[in-house]
């Protein structure tokens, strides 16, 4: 067979760099889970100056559920760090505007809304070590049940940075033991995207009174003989955001994340 | 103050080097639990050359409760990997000797029935990955209460090699999650001293019915809100032995370890 005969989606796995330019076309504009597998995805949060440095410590002091993956200059568009040629207002499939913390649009360009005051904020995300148990047969019950992960607020405080605070929010995977043990390793070495989980095997030692309804996503059955093991989540500074309430701030949309040309791979500590 | 006056235990800990000296000379001859900090801690196990193949290829199939750390050769009492001037035969504090499975001798020396085909065998122990988890300030309740560590049979068989087969021991230490998750992470960089453990949560999954009743050692209390931990334990290889029945056999008397020049940091992966 000739591989010129090939379709181009055939020939390779689409890379970071070709879903921002699908997203940049208005082509895409859908999740991004399980797109360009092997890239680093993010969450992304756009503030003005005068809340950036706030948040900046804010994620500083809250490493786990707060991954810093890139912090832009004031008003520029770009993080050379994360990809060639990219441009944050319009490479992601679709955004979230807020004004004083109500949503006020999802647009899937933010170029007509730019200022030379945002600051961008890129934080990982929980795709990076899902992709690293799964190379590691480790099954995740809401990928098997094509459902979101659940997330729960808990009772556990991040430390406040001005006028950002909250809850720590967490994402929890059921695991079979063994499993469990092998997820701490795997996830120990990815500090970017979260790190080792924060707890296991008590929801209600951490503020989770019911497994069975999250704050965020959806539930999903733990079966006997599995241990709850919860990771800090990336909503826990969207929700420090949402209750600070800034006059202006562009995140992005649920599950429409910025692919970026970083590899998982190279974000594994050893 | 001069250190001149000072007596020379003040002066410095005592190595590994010191500890043999002191159970050559016959001025030592209790439990080396403590003894040398910092310094790497054995069990011995000796066989003869037509035994000692079938317990090597044991000890390499079963790596989890047989890390060795080193192997002789036959009819040499020398380990100079593990210690400059090392004689297996005196520098422990007291052995046991086995004939046909029987307990036939305790003593502190082994010189007057050393053999020529006598292979000797050290296997990692526990006691250095218990130093790092209390370097990383985790609590150990059998520390605490001045017991020894509660050890189970389970239902899990150990890979057969030969005469040599028997059910996988683990050693059990209850800890609160997040010291659960650190001490998956400290003793993960370990697999020389038995490594990550092999379950957590649920003993009657690997066939502990009661926690209260080791087959080993002494129980300990669980309090609420913390997990049973298991690491695979080297009483594994011993019962091993003592079910083979070999004709004749030497092993270290419970406690009484081999003390070595390794020190536990070089055994870290990372």
């Amino acid at each position: 067979m000739d591989a010129s005969n090939l379709a181009p989606s055939l020939i390779r796995m689409p890379t970071g760099c070709d879903v921002r330019r699908e997203c940049r076309s208005g082509r895409f504009d859908g999740p991004t889970a399980g797109l360009a597998p092997g890239y680093v995805q993010g969450n992304l949060a756009i503030l003005p100056r005068d809340w950036a440095d706030d948040f900046l410590r804010f994620c500083h002091a809250n490493p786990k559920p707060c991954p810093l993956l890139a912090v832009s200059e004031a008003g520029s568009p770009v993080l050379p760090a994360l990809g060639a040629g990219l441009d944050v207002r319009t490479d992601l499939p679709r955004y979230r505007v807020w004004e004083h913390g109500k949503l006020v649009g999802s647009p899937t360009d933010v170029t007509p809304m730019w200022r030379d005051d945002l600051v961008s904020f890129v934080i990982g995300c929980s795709f990076s070590f899902e992709e690293a148990l799964l190379q590691n047969d480790i099954p995740l019950r809401h990928i098997a049940g094509g459902c979101n992960v659940p997330m729960y607020r808990t009772n556990i405080a991040t430390q406040s940075a001005g006028r950002f605070h909250g809850p720590l929010v967490v994402s929890m995977r059921p695991m079979k033991p063994a499993d469990a043990i092998r997820a701490i390793q795997v996830t120990t070495r990815l500090p970017a995207v979260h790190g080792a989980p924060v707890h296991i095997g008590f929801p209600e030692a951490i503020g989770v009174s019911d497994l069975g309804k999250p704050d965020y996503g959806d539930a999903v059955p733990i079966e006997a003989g599995e241990l709850p093991v919860f990771w800090a989540c990336g909503v826990t500074p969207q929700a420090a955001i949402a209750a600070a309430k800034p006059p202006f701030a562009i995140t992005h949309a649920p599950g429409c994340m910025l692919v970026t040309d970083l590899k998982n791979n190279q974000l594994s500590l050893f």
